[in-house]
């Protein structure tokens, strides 16, 4: 759908200099984008890049002059440019349509105007909210539930009374739902301790493809509102993500860890089970959290063992100097060997 | 299926205390009990919470007075829930069925007490066991065989030939029977080493959401029998895990591994190839073991380069003390210019 | 279909020491070699396993004698068994089928002789190229493209515009063009930052089961010709990864992060956004690579954060001699107390 400059600018609350008249009909980066494409400038370093673009429309930060262009003057323009892009990329309303190959059994409950794929699986007792797309090849288990404007894309798995907010996106291959990896041993093999409990996931989380995230064994598996989840993240039974956190690719987290609102972990961390990371807690790329260990409100931790941020730089800041002591000990015992030395 | 407390009792050689006519229809956690749902008290620090549930049955310690409850005593609850759950919640025989839009090929074998759910594929040459359930678009490659009373959750992958024991459980969108990782440069280019080999998977295995396992190069890949692999595990050509090992999750066993019996693997542990676990051993999580490394019996390892335990927790307490040996060494340094010093 | 002996030898400019007429059907290890598969001698110390072998026939170094066996003599008897395989494994020309329960839409191109399996489903715009076979259950998306000669496994999922060259082959699960991992925080809550870019797969190209390769964000994501790409591997938005290069399992590949021709990548390795991996650098397994670092032109690293192979094993070797130091200074610090020490 065409949106104008002045459009924009009123749903960004940006400042607009140019023509509030110029068509927007995509987003792009400045070497690809066509003269209805809008494009941002982040940083100074991109000036030349982004007068050169072809595109007609800028959003950038205020007191940006650029010649032969509109610009959209908002305090952050990465930001604005994401908010702009969440206008003009929406989907247009496409008719919606039930795939007749989808098998969807008669005591599933969908909304009238709900979008299925070919081969999609949903079976008895499931719900599917108000403009919700199911992928093709989706399987959503005995009495899952899935709230409006959702999109599973082709192939995602639920597994039964698998629970999902609005707005919730979910990515190829991801499973939701599996059980639980927990056994005991006893009488020379290993028994399954009951992994039967609920798994819900809140509105406006997205999760990557091949994510795998595990039911509860008795009690729930929670993930948060706004929460995202990138590709081949596992996250085991019993976990709690707060509100708006943030978990990059191939992360780990054990069973019943509980993050607080706003953490961010990096890629490939892993999170040991019963741990805590309080609100706004930032895990580095690659750390270990240990078995039960706290992270404090804000903290940065980096390594394996996690520790402080300050402490990883000077622990490896100290490893580098050990030749150094090597050498000033050596000395030492060379004089020490001489008392009449200095 | 209903059971009661008498029943369960002489299932798990358990003394009863209370009422053995109590009726059993589940397992929960304390809080989520109704009266009818088995609880365990496994720790004395639970105590509270499982005597305020209203669940009337507890899987308890010898000597746990437990008022209105009728208490199953065993030395260990935990096992004891687990063992219990296994009879409580063993899936009702349900009416056998194929769907009709399964395609399995006129050459396949199944037991006529199989079911098969909508859209999966056998192809020609199959074998599946009695009582198996093959959920909706699983895959079984050409000649792959499938034992008595496995479950495979939806969108399980078996690569040609693949082989799965008695009992096994796999869970969706994991890959069996893959082509490993093998290539000879030369000519300019990688060329792929004949990836050809079987995979065999034993009986009681679990298999995670969305792990891989890969056949073998020109031998096999075996995972024995009781083995446990969690979501988003790689395993490699050639790799041998015996019997009861533990594999957490986003665990990768490189090719020609060899893991004994028992060996408990934590999460997201990197094995190079060539290398030996022996009997028992344990990899801590994160853990890195390079190529062609054996870890003794019974050892515990841990950190990248793996090391056992006790050196690795005495390592990190050494690097921790560098600052009070640089304070110490400056001392020396500033007493021994000056000879008359002490 | 059947080879001879000779035909290998002028396949593979070997020089041939036996009977040119003796007939190759397959290729296999020494131990589960039928006559007439090929083997290879790869180091002295399997002579015996190879000598012992019921094949007929070996690839081998020069001057390896061997009785009754036809040798082949090439300078990398690996590589020349890779190649023979390459040759002796083709698989013959079937019967190309579209599966009548594949959904393809009418606005796709599939050359005449593609063969489609059960339940695949290929949206409007697709085009594939001759002579290429799609797998049961695989998806793809509008607009995308696939080159000559590719082999997708079950279950690959292609999001809308994805390309891959010629001679492609996918494993199951591999999910290739999902949104990459980008957000920018404000008002409250991640917006999502446009991931609306390109995918580029090679010729030669192999993907391993469940990676997953996400698009460009506004540009593209790159994957060149000849790269070899194991399972449960992740590649973030605007990545390019040069010629031939290799990534080991469950290595994950941040955006924008570039990495040259014949980079070698170990398992579990974290590559940060924004990093340089100039041609032929390799990385070890486990290692960290951080945010906008650059591994220079055929260097090795090792560890977290990664540094040089041979520093990596200094540290190390320091770190292990921390007792040894605290000895020393301990006795410096005695004999410094007793200033007549010596």
């Amino acid at each position: 759908m065409d949106h104008t400059a002045g459009e924009l600018a009123r749903y960004l609350g940006a400042k607009l200099i140019g023509d509030e008249h110029a068509v927007i009909q995509g987003v792009a980066s400045p070497e690809r984008a066509h003269s209805t494409d809008l494009i941002y400038l982040g940083s100074p370093r991109n000036f030349d890049r982004v007068a050169r673009s072809a595109a007609l429309c800028v959003v950038a930060a205020p007191g940006t002059a650029m010649a032969r262009k509109t610009v959209l003057e908002v305090a952050d323009p990465k930001f604005g440019f994401a908010k702009a892009a969440a206008l003009v990329l929406a989907e247009p309303v496409t008719p919606v349509s039930v795939d007749p190959t989808a098998i969807i059994a008669p005591g599933a409950h969908l909304a009238p105007d709900v979008t299925v794929g070919p081969y999609a699986v949903i079976e008895d007792g499931v719900t599917v909210g108000a403009r919700s797309a199911i992928g093709a090849f989706c399987f959503l288990g005995r009495g899952a539930v899935i709230g409006e404007d959702c999109r599973l894309h082709p192939r995602v798995t639920l597994y039964a009374d698998a629970r999902l907010g609005k707005r919730v996106e979910v990515h190829a291959g991801a499973v939701i739902g599996s059980d639980g990896f927990g056994y005991v041993f006893g009488e020379g093999r290993h028994w399954k301790f009951p992994q039967i409990g609920a798994i819900e996931i809140g509105d406006e989380v997205e999760i990557g493809a091949n994510t795998t995230i595990d039911r509860g064994s008795l009690d729930s598996t929670r993930i948060r509102r706004g929460v995202k989840v990138d590709n081949l993240v596992q996250i085991a039974h019993n976990v709690e993500i707060g509100e708006h956190s943030i978990l990059a690719a191939q992360t780990g987290v054990s069973g019943s860890s509980t993050l607080g609102r706003g953490v961010t972990v990096g890629g490939q961390v892993g999170i040991a089970d019963h741990c805590t990371l309080e609100d706004g807690a930032v895990a580095g790329a690659q750390a270990g959290i240990p078995t039960g260990k706290t992270i404090r409100r804000g903290q940065t931790v980096w390594g394996t063992p996690a520790r402080p941020l300050d402490k990883f730089k000077q622990q490896y800041a100290w490893l580098q100097r050990l030749p150094e002591f090597a050498e000033r000990l050596s000395k030492l015992e060379q004089r020490t060997l001489k008392p009449d030395g200095a």
